[in-house]
């Protein structure tokens, strides 16, 4: 199809536009391809001549195409991010988006471009790295979401795309990973409910394969143990809201019930929240009881934080991480393992924060 | 720095993996030169040689490095999205997240990529595209957000960079734009309203510098005026939630206050049902009035959905969009675009749902 005649809108005749080496050889009135050998510092053309060349694109504002810069160069100067999202849909908005565009504020320094591409498997995502590193598309990727017997991490190596890990530890003599050290956290938050006189607490946790989920649950049961706390249990939900809440319900209306609720991430705790806030409400109803909610509420704390925390009634109580500077870190140390930089991963990083509201403070009232 | 002899890691003896031209001239038998005219079609090698070289880059299983063959189709095979993230930053996450996955899926079968560079400003904004345009970075861009006097069409048709809109209806000759058909939407909520008996109505917007909040806005004036509301007011928030909580609050305690809300934004209609939640729940309590909550809660509409509006409590009316679908399909017209194709922008696509919940329901009971 003809595009300069049929195309209804006059995109076609802009393209001229970009200043081409054409456009320096005319300013100059000699040839294109010394314009060309000047520019790529080939032998051919005099010290003079490559100096005008340099002079005369800096004047008209000529840059490389990226496409011969990133064939000359063997560098991409592209960074590719090709997360599986299957049942953490929901919890990993808000985060993904900020740790993205942290990620972005690393990158642009460098003038590198970030390549977003959501896969909805692991053999879709897995598919994606053989397609980016048989056609050279990327120079490295950024990975999340560490599982047990990750096929990443080897397949990667065997690619020859370089890689680091937004998580871990890993056991891998090859990946680098930054984490972010919630090894405090848990701790902070059982302090923090025991003072308030919590001693049966539960742990509603999301998927028992992820390898993150799994730190915090033993870590967990190893806080619990150390405080002789009266009965804990803990919880799988595959990180469905819906599950969260029927199994909430479920502990709540057994006898000796939890008087203090963790969810791992804000989306379990606000579905498990509407289901109590409904039922209890109710029973006060019922049972013609004028109590000013939410009285009798247990103690809410959430592993991830959002705006759903603040705006719900109470607000929740929950962890708080800069996804931003994370991303921004994660991609940094990337750019230095592409430029074959003597670098350590398995590093721990960035300290989150315990932000107490009202689903855990108005047991102290 | 030697890359091989420093890294720590095992990144660098990784690179030879890739297929290259070599590889096949070792298979054949034949020279690198003789390899790259036969894959690239040129005179100077026979057929018979064509055809055996691409037999053998089938079997061994190479693929043209990206960045040579973007430099000889003339093609990026790269779609950018530098869209400004500024006050709206809350309200876009969960919808923008959406978009792009579904933009992804359409660039994926036609073998794009989609580069993501979120902006902190309208400036840094353009100044991206002067970038991608003078290096020839990406094909064309998907524009979101228009604004009153944007600047953004104007600059990209000077720089030549193909683009789309989603959004508009745009006023310019130039660039194309998809937008979700919100036309029948405001009547849809208002006709609901007043078969549930409300006659006092607000509308909280926004910002009155973006397109479709003015076109929202007019839509809710014109149709209120048809149907002889006794009161209505406009309220703009800036997208702020502590806004629109304070606005409400104020319209609320007001003499004839409005019954029902109509709210731009989720994250605007969860600040404001939480300060309303508190007040109303404390009032019964001191007035010693014993009534089972959420009665005296006036209406709430959401222009916007997401999982907030379910998990709520009262969960909440809103307006459901296939943020994907119509990612999907903006990338889709933008990859005709650039294919040159006569095609039509200035299109309404995709019809939204209002998904009715218990906060406008519970007036029925």
């Amino acid at each position: 199809m003809d595009s300069d005649s049929n195309c209804c809108c006059e995109h076609s005749k802009q393209k001229q536009l970009r200043i081409s080496l054409k456009d320096i050889a005319s300013e100059l009135g000699i040839s294109q391809t010394a314009v060309s050998f000047a520019i790529n510092d080939k032998p051919g053309v005099s010290a003079e001549t490559k100096k005008k060349v340099n002079e005369a694109a800096m004047k008209l504002g000529w840059r490389p195409v990226y496409a011969a810069q990133a064939l000359g160069s063997s560098r991409t100067m592209t960074i590719g991010f090709a997360p599986t999202r299957s049942y953490d849909e929901l919890k990993d908005e808000s985060f993904m988006l900020h740790f993205m565009a942290g990620a972005q504020a690393s990158l642009s320094k460098r003038r590198y471009g970030l390549l977003y591409q959501p896969c909805s498997s692991m053999k879709e995502e897995l598919a994606t790295y053989e397609d980016w590193a048989s056609r050279k598309r990327v120079d490295g990727v950024i990975l999340v979401n560490l599982q047990d017997n990750d096929p990443r991490p080897a397949r990667l190596k065997e690619l020859g795309l370089f890689a680091v890990l937004a998580g871990g530890p890993v056991d891998s003599d090859w990946l680098l990973s930054l984490s972010i050290d919630d090894s405090q956290v848990m701790g902070c938050i059982l302090d923090n409910l025991l003072e308030s006189g919590h001693k049966r607490i539960a742990y509603i946790s999301g998927d028992s394969s992820l390898m993150y989920s799994k730190y915090r649950q033993k870590s967990f049961q190893m806080f619990a143990a150390e405080k002789n706390l009266d009965k804990i249990c803990v919880e799988y939900t595959g990180f469905k809201p819906e599950n969260a809440a029927r199994i909430t319900m479920d502990l709540l209306t057994q006898e000796d019930p939890p008087t203090a609720f963790i969810y791992e991430t804000e989306i379990l705790a606000i579905a498990s929240l509407k289901a109590m806030t409904e039922y209890l409400i109710k029973r006060d109803y019922e049972e013609n009881t004028h109590r000013y909610y939410p009285y009798k509420l247990p103690a809410i704390v959430s592993f991830e934080d959002s705006f759903i925390c603040e705006s719900s009634y109470p607000s929740i109580t929950s962890v708080q991480r800069d996804a931003s500077e994370y991303g921004s870190k994660v991609a940094n140390l990337l750019l230095k393992v592409i430029d074959g930089e003597n670098v350590k991963g398995d590093r721990k990083i960035l300290t989150p924060r315990l932000v107490l509201r009202d689903s855990t403070l108005l047991y102290k009232r």
